[in-house]
């Protein structure tokens, strides 16, 4: 395996661009070929079996790239997939559930950790089992907030209604003390600030896209693969395919990353 | 085509419930064979050419039942891929768009029609379109409400966050002065209440599921397709599949149709 090929990284959707642009910042040099399932997103609403089997058309698609690790930067896939993907593959796999849970493990002070994040997330207790692995002494405490996942695609980001949604949804977890909240689902970091007003200066927010980048660099180290030759212009370092709607996907897309999105192309997923 | 054969509703999930029971309630004596894409849902974001292939694959599935027609029970499949479907069946192929637009152009009395529905109906314009061959002067105001859909699936049908969703989307259409509203989309007669309080009962809803069953029964009469025999208990009437989550569907149709599912099975529709 080469230290130039790309790296690839997936998402149902525009979601897991909160972390390409987290793998942008903390390791510039990396090519990245994104891949988001717009024809079939969402994912937290769906079954184990139908993520599972997404999840393996993406990887085989992401694969002809030559993609020397797969980011699975989707938390649902990551609690539903990435086993199944790991076992498939003889590239590293990634996902964003476990360094999240692992910087939750370390920076709570009082053992109550709270996890925002899709019903499918939530209902697999993939938060729980490994933060349980780091220390057994910790409680945690999951809500499915379905809800946030359209109001941030339909851009009420800063908005009364998403502020009472989100007073509704963390009101149990704010009456139980948490301090630490995972936000276990890639769109949450878009209303980070509605949340962080909510929850109160007193509890830490994770954000597992941040962990996840640096987990990532962390590993590339080790195995003597990150790619160390800066990226002349032009070299189409960054590369986006959707399965659906490519120009909308642009749209968004240039609205979280400031490095540009210069094309997004549309494939059949389903032929993967 | 013989008369006992079943019919054929498919949506990309749930909200086409409201069309089955219309026909249900209708014309008692049909059978039914429903499909909820619910491994790909929504449609209402989604582009034309994506729309139109999944719809493909879902009327290929249906003919193996050997249905007498098919119902496109959503309406951005109907605004998408009608015309697709019609030129690749041999058997009669109804959208809800065309029955409500039938309506609503003769409802109205100041010739102002509102349209709520998703982005993709909104945007194909097929309402404007077909009320504008019925009647050249009536005016068409359409007015995409992407929120709605996930406030019905998370429950919220009487709910003040819907109520104040509600009151922004139709702001501008109780501005206008319109007189009659169509209600584009089938999760929408859902929160009908909702919508009638906000709108005043100065104006009429149109909801395309009551116009659509009633479309049905007269093409199948004027085609001697009509079933005329009833159905007795056991027989399998009502057979419902979906691409994902057959538990999670039944347990949402059973809060819709008051008959009963007995069961709902899950296929892989990308096979089709």
């Amino acid at each position: 395996m080469r230290a130039d090929a790309p790296i690839g990284v997936f998402d149902s959707g525009v979601g897991g661009l909160t972390v390409a642009r987290e793998i942008m910042r903390q390791i510039p040099n990396e090519k990245i070929i994104y891949f988001g399932d717009t024809a079939r997103v969402p994912y937290g609403s769906k079954s184990k079996e139908t993520v599972t089997r997404f999840s393996k058309q993406i990887v085989r698609f992401l694969q002809t790239f030559g993609v020397k690790t797969i980011v699975v930067a989707c938390n649902t896939a990551s609690a539903y997939a990435l086993d199944a993907l790991e076992a498939e593959c003889d590239i590293p796999v990634i996902g964003v559930v476990k360094p999240g849970a692992k910087t939750a493990a370390e920076v709570t002070r009082n053992g109550r950790i709270g996890v925002i994040a899709t019903d499918a997330t939530i209902g697999s207790q993939i938060y729980t089992k490994y933060i349980k692995e780091l220390n057994r002494e910790v409680t945690i405490y999951g809500k499915a907030c379905p809800l946030f996942v359209p109001l941030v695609e339909e851009g009420l980001l800063e908005d009364p209604v998403t502020d009472e949604i989100a007073r509704r949804y963390l009101a149990e977890l704010i009456d139980i003390d948490i301090d630490t909240l995972i936000l276990g689902c890639t769109h949450y970091p878009l209303i980070r600030s509605t949340l962080a007003r909510i929850m109160g200066e007193q509890v830490t927010l994770v954000n597992p896209a941040y962990e996840t980048a640096y987990e990532l660099k962390e590993m590339l180290a080790e195995r003597k693969l990150l790619n160390e030759e800066e990226h002349k212009l032009g070299t189409n370092q960054y590369q986006f395919y959707v399965s659906d709607g490519a120009e909308k996907f642009k749209r968004f897309a240039n609205s979280i990353i400031k490095y540009g999105i210069l094309s997004a192309k549309t494939i059949n997923i389903e032929e993967y």
